[in-house]
């Protein structure tokens, strides 16, 4: 791994010359190099599974939670999944080129408004070391370089899954310095990494708070911040009581340490009386310990359920813990999502058009669901093929990122010798 | 002017709240406000007048130069042609709820992606007043609430014209709070705007580059940074040389102080011997005065001419000086731009379908030009119907930013109860 003793500036500059080769490459050539990394991740797993070994023995000896343990370890399937993401991204239309609007101008100046991709990304992250291979997948198909700054726990396997990368996209006739890996994991480097105004465009942090308050004292360059999905689904009163328990059970309890699980419920207190006492029962047994608010416990609480605070309805439980409190109308409910969301996804059940309508209009969310779980947010789910990302921030990407929104456009204006008046 | 006494958070939330309103406001109405401010700013005439007389004393008093004075300046012209700006953006479209794509998913659910105001805009700008209004109308138009912060030696003017905004505001039912004034010039109010991450979603910065430096260094809130226009003109060898002359000309001198004038005049080494000849004398009559590299100053150089040196090739004029040098092909040009420019506006003048496909691939700007002067970049000229800002900057909006680039986007999504699977 010889880059590890390259700067963090000079592997920033070789990914922009890198960029400069990526932004003109053919859709077949940037295919080839994605099939080339399935191939070569499949061949050799071995080589993986060994490097992985040794950072599950250093991570065990440093005394990693099972949980973590579990997140940095890799074998033949996971692999072999890996594999098929690399292959599915090559299968995604290419964003680049695309014209996103155009016209002639009163002067006869033609204009086209194109996709093409920013150029180098940086990717912050934590250590599930498949994210090497999905963010340089994604990055590759869409034109750009990308700097991998993975965490030291990750570091052997992370470091033959760019090796294998950087072998294939040579193989393609591309410039392996198109996928780097900035190797250590600590904070002076991050400072370095999110200071390369000159050759990185955009920092992309996966992981929790403490990764993002770090990125966001230091970075100069532009940063896409993923913030924690603090989401609601609520209960209107003319809700299919059917639909809202299904919607509340799984937006909570279906896979809750995802950023797109429910963390509180709101329930409209005309239907708490008929909901709740159905409800709550569906929502333990599903396992999911429930935070009530005073009306809620006095209609349906259980011993074991707790009381909610006033932090609960702040809260990312990422776990099967559930806030559930009354509101009187569709108004305050839009109000309480407004104090208390994250603007990541919201969800209503309602039978009425004028509630619907009320909700999506009132709260300002990436993704506004009339009827539906919250889960949906994300990129595969939503046709965009993958995502690199979940924004809710509200420049540049707003909800999933793929491949559209790893680019950027250029204005391209064709004429005949024209000048200003 | 009793806002003045509030503190820049308090004033951020005010607008954080107003935005909400504002968000769900009818085109119709957000229009009436827009023609009631010009109509006040007619009938309120003497008064801005009488303002601006003020600041114009204490500019005189303090000492600043004539070019900045004049900046200051107001007169009842200026104030009608103000007035013309605001009533022209009420007849520019809505760009809210416009649907930027959606179709139904898999599983039935039908996803829209809708444009939405960001929410609340702050505009950090100098001297000139006639900005309070410009950047309020296009907020106002695309649903945002305004944060004014203008400088100190205009507080008397932005006052009152902020005053005659928030009246107009107000009596087309709207919240006076959708625009605000943050009256002084401090940095360290500077700083506290730039860090109201609860309330303020952008922050667009219009002045020098000492401005920008503040803000990056302290800002947690979003920036687009409008970067220099280092703009460069080529001219092949195989261009029409009536076409380059008038389009070097104009992209130098039309206008010296705008961003999208060019600074750089390069001429590959076949067609100089004809062009720099014919051409150097044009820009001479044109006032340009020229900063040649070895090559052009031995072919057509003339006493009063100087030698270009590195810092030139970097160098935003904004005034009548233009750099001038050789390349030997149109790879040489793009490399030059690439490593100078300033990825705001380039142009390519040429016969070859060849060169000027490989200018428009190879080069990483907002725009790029074929044959035509690159004083379009501009909302204006592009159809956009005005600019708040141009921006160099590839996250978010790149080149104008209009009204559509004031906007973000949410997804809705209505179904009948799925949940994920």
């Amino acid at each position: 791994m010889a880059l590890v003793t390259e700067s963090v500036a000079d592997i920033c500059l070789a990914a922009k010359a890198a960029s400069r080769v990526l932004a003109r490459a053919d859709t077949s050539t940037k295919n080839a190099a994605l099939h080339a990394i399935g191939e070569a991740l499949i061949a050799r797993t071995p080589e993986i599974l060994e490097a992985n070994a040794r950072d599950l023995e250093a991570g065990r000896e440093a005394g990693l939670s099972d949980a973590l343990i579990d997140r940095l370890r890799l074998d033949a399937e996971r692999v072999a999944g890996i594999a098929a993401g690399a292959r599915a991204v090559a299968a995604l239309p290419d964003p680049v080129g695309e014209v996103l609007d155009g016209g002639r101008l009163y002067n006869g100046l033609d204009v086209r408004r194109v996709r093409v991709p920013l150029g180098v990304i940086a990717v912050v992250y934590e250590s599930r070391p498949n994210v090497t291979i999905d963010c340089a997948a994604l990055c590759l198909k869409s034109g750009n370089a990308i700097v991998l700054r993975g965490s030291s726990s990750a570091i052997h396997s992370n470091g033959v899954l760019t090796e294998i990368v950087r072998d294939a996209v040579a193989g393609a006739g591309l410039p392996e310095a198109a996928v780097s890996l900035v190797a250590g994991g600590g904070r002076a480097e991050l400072g370095e990494l999110a200071t390369q105004r000159e050759s990185v465009d955009l920092i992309i942090p996966r992981g929790g708070e403490g990764l993002k308050a770090a990125l966001m004292a230091v970075a100069t360059v532009p940063v896409i911040y993923a913030a924690a999905g603090v989401n609601h689904v609520f209960v209107d009163v003319s809700a299919d009581l059917d639909d809202a328990i299904a919607i509340a059970v799984n937006a909570k309890a279906q896979r809750p340490s995802a950023c797109n699980a429910a963390e509180t419920l709101l329930v409209h207190a005309g239907v708490a009386g008929v909901f709740l006492p159905r409800a709550l029962p569906a929502l333990r047994a599903a396992g999911v310990a429930l935070r009530l608010d005073e009306r809620a416990a006095a209609l349906a609480g259980e011993p074991g359920d707790e009381a909610a605070t006033e932090e609960d309805w702040a809260a990312e439980y990422l776990a099967l813990v559930l806030a559930v409190g009354f509101v009187d109308s569709v108004d305050a409910a839009i109000e309480h999502v407004g104090r208390y969301g994250s603007g990541h996804s919201e969800a209503i059940v309602t039978g009425s058009a004028a509630s619907a309508r009320a909700f999506q209009l009132g709260i300002d969310a990436a993704c506004v669901y009339v009827n539906a779980s919250t889960r949906f947010t994300d990129g595969g789910e939503f046709g965009m093929g993958a995502e690199i990302a979940n924004s809710t921030q509200k420049l540049h990407a707003r909800g999933p990122i793929g491949l559209s929104e790893l680019c950027t456009y250029r204005y391209l204006v064709e004429g005949s010798g024209q000048v200003r008046a």
